[in-house]
């Protein structure tokens, strides 16, 4: 390596940041396209906002964690600190409070594109992510939180996740805290105490499992490393009822209601949570989401301080290629939450909504073999003997466009073979060939690529060869034609890839 | 104000960028549909990169300026500085050195997203925007060069810009070179000389005119507020054979090409650079394109120091609402580069392209009244007379929804006029009505909004009024046959917004 070598940038892609190409490029962009048919059907409406908001904007958490302000990307813009957007919900909070009356009331938008945080990269686990949101601003409306559960899977089952694939599991705040005041639990002040502490407990119920919460819910625990974590010191009493309140979850959604009115006891607040979900329960019902689709689920919390009301988080629940049951956590997560504009005006304004993190369901269904085909457009490859020609070749690859075909010139410098492989590699249809031998005589051959491949895995089939050959030969002038039949043989949509 | 209130932050988006709503988010979605098509049936495959890439791989200088490092929006991330993309050839570049053989060779890929600038904002100058670029990377070959013209209008005629109402102007840095040999003007070095600040003045023409070029060209101008700019010093006869290439353009492109070569007279390189247009001129007329879509025009540079081939520019022409003829300038720009991946490897790989402004384009139809119509589908609105009846109303949107038409209930607290000026504002087409009355007898009623909208405008049509009642009441079980008659009235596709 020379000294000028060594002052050569390494080309590389961001820590925690990559790069799409085609096939996945294509498959997000038709999962966007779908999403957007739904939600529409739904009455949501787009709305697009800038990559940078200004950090005051941004406020100082993230949504379900505990993250302040690191975690965001931020820079200085002359005398402003701007940073990029961590989700989209913050500048919808920022558009309500800036537009006002301008906006119609209740406002449904939904927006869709990629949000990005400064966390520590791993596995599947990037830095810039797309999410799909879908919020109804100014409702109290419990249809607009049973809604959520329609649209989800609505777009669930329009990506070809079927009923019985997914589960959307629903919770309301509201019990919790009237189950906490059924214990005598204090409320927290300043987002600090010991409700906060039983909410860390039972989020981690998942991890831990029934022992571990209430060991936190109790004197604390000690993980297997030695770390000690402070409980919320219940009394075992107290822990009983809180233990019950997060296995109430059964099938009948009416039986949870049930269960969970005992729980809270004589707690005005609790008794309104178990009316909204009664409240939804009708409404799921009236959507046809039956107890396959959506349950209530009282260990589900989503996050510490954010939500005030019903919350939802979906996973997938497919079997795999081995037949084993897998569980793809929150692909979806939603709620209610009153905070929207109050950092800016003041006012609490009721909003409800949730967000598909398409990225997450992507990697799902890629890795359970779920992938729709790629149907996008693969060209037609023109192959090139004769380079003083290119003016006819290049007249060929205009007429098939003109009939909406994809084609292009193969405008390497390689020989026959090699543009064949890069037909293959760009997954290309059918190949036209066209030498001085053809030229001559005012004909084109065809190569039918997809059938060739076919051809070779199964190549003892002696009569399919026969009837459908991999190479034909047509009349200059009936290129369109012949390409076009060679491309409807295997009817329109092709092999995922 | 309270204390607590100058606490609040402002919401306001950030300087420079801005808020899409929906009509504009609509109008963006489909003309990047319609891109994709176009360029995917010229065999062109979708590429997407992060929106953050080490300011190492991004360079030293934006294309088309001389504004170095600054001008990105750049951020610390850890040890390294990151930067948001300024363009997307960047990106591509350190696609192309990272995954070498991996790609395709030629790799003709397109990309679709917004880029970032920290420049001075100002009327229509964004600090965000949307580009789609297309390149073909590793061919020599002056078909891709040629194609590119052929994107373009294909492009531009499939988003309803007709022929007649743009105008691609190309020309070859190769040729320019060729003319400053024929003056004998001496090469520049390390990147500044004479030659930089002849392609300077060159640069000017659409602004000073030629009298600007003129003294730019001699021995400098000084302009209206007395700034003094200095001249390449060129002789009298020097002035006028650059003066002579400038004008050059005439209609005719093989008369261009023949002054051309006049112009260079012995150089090489000017003799290649005109060969190369007369190839590209025969690659047009296979692809049929004229010189009312292509003309050759020498005062094309687009950017000093980028480009080292053909270059091209686009521009629309249309007469605008009173008849003037408007141009609007560079909604299209590329070219030949050969240093793409130097920067990394060392080594020059031949590539060309160009960058559709998506945005630009989009500011311009709209300013010319040439938008097209908003096919996005606005959703029926149900509208809530009882409110202890909200499952039956859901059902009737979820049977709408089922039935692939778009719907939503009305769920703020207002009475039946607000109700109904939402939905005016949601541009519903169908307002759905149910009160007690309506209950009780199992019907409901339909109010077609977009005829009521047109009656008002021509009330004295009272035998349109008859036949086209703007109200209809049906049976309820026949909700969605009698709405689905209504939007069918007014055919699929509704005015634009």
């Amino acid at each position: 390596m020379s000294p000028q070598d060594a002052d050569r940038p390494t080309p590389k892609v961001p820590r925690g940041f990559r790069d799409l190409f085609a096939a996945d490029v294509v498959a997000r962009r038709e999962m966007l396209a779908t999403l957007v048919e739904v939600y529409e059907r739904f009455g949501f409406e787009p709305l697009d906002t800038p990559a940078l908001e200004y950090v005051e904007t941004l406020g100082k958490f993230l949504p379900e964690s505990d993250t302040p302000d690191g975690g965001v990307f931020a820079l200085r813009d002359d005398e402003d600190w701007v940073a990029m957007r961590y989700d989209l919900t913050a500048p919808l909070s920022r558009v309500v409070a800036q537009y006002g009356n301008q906006l119609t009331s209740p406002y449904r938008r939904y927006q869709m594109g990629p949000v990005w945080r400064q966390e520590k990269p791993g596995p599947g686990r990037y830095r810039e992510f797309y999410q799909c949101d879908f919020d109804t601003v100014g409702t109290e409306s419990m249809v607009a939180d049973a809604e959520i559960c329609s649209v989800v899977a609505n777009s669930f089952e329009a990506l070809g996740i079927d009923r019985g694939d997914y589960i959307l599991r629903v919770n309301n705040r509201k019990v919790l805290n009237g189950v906490l005041d059924a214990i005598a639990l204090p409320e927290d002040e300043a987002g600090q105490g010991p409700r906060l502490t039983v909410l860390r407990a039972i989020d981690k119920l998942d991890r831990l499992g029934g022992g571990g919460v209430r060991a936190l819910l109790g004197k604390g625990r000690m993980d297997p490393s030695g770390d000690y974590t402070g409980g919320a010191n219940l009394s075992p009493d107290q822990i009983d009822i809180v233990m019950a309140y997060l296995e109430a979850t059964v099938e009948d959604r009416t039986q949870v209601c049930a269960r969970l009115r005992e729980l809270v006891g004589s707690s005005a607040v609790g008794d309104e949570g178990v009316r909204e979900l009664e409240e939804i329960h009708e409404l799921l019902e009236a959507m046809d989401l039956g107890p396959d689709q959506v349950v209530f689920d009282p260990s589900v919390v989503r996050g510490l301080a954010y939500y005030s009301g019903p919350v939802v988080e979906g996973v997938l629940t497919f079997d795999d290629e081995d037949g084993e049951r897998r569980e793809f956590g929150s692909v979806l997560g939603g709620g209610r939450y009153d905070s929207l504009v109050e950092r800016f005006t003041g006012n609490k304004i009721p909003a409800t909504g949730a967000s598909i993190g398409v990225d997450r369901l992507l990697t799902a269904l890629k890795a359970l073999g779920r992938q729709n085909a790629d149907r996008s457009q693969r060209p037609v490859v023109i192959t090139v003997f004769e380079r003083d020609r290119m003016v006819d070749y290049q007249r060929m690859a205009n007429e098939l466009r003109s009939a909406g075909i994809a084609a292009e010139l193969y405008l390497g410098s390689k020989g026959f073979r090699a543009q064949l492989k890069y037909a293959d590699k760009r997954h290309s249809p059918v190949a036209v060939i066209a030498g001085s031998n053809e030229f001559e005589k005012g004909e084109i051959t065809l190569k039918d690529l997809r059938l060739g491949a076919k051809l070779s895995k199964t190549i003892k089939d002696r009569e399919a060869w026969t009837e459908q050959p991999a190479q034909v030969t047509v009349a200059r002038d009936n290129l369109v034609a012949g390409v076009r039949e060679l491309l409807e043989r295997h009817g329109s949509t092709e092999e995922p890839t």
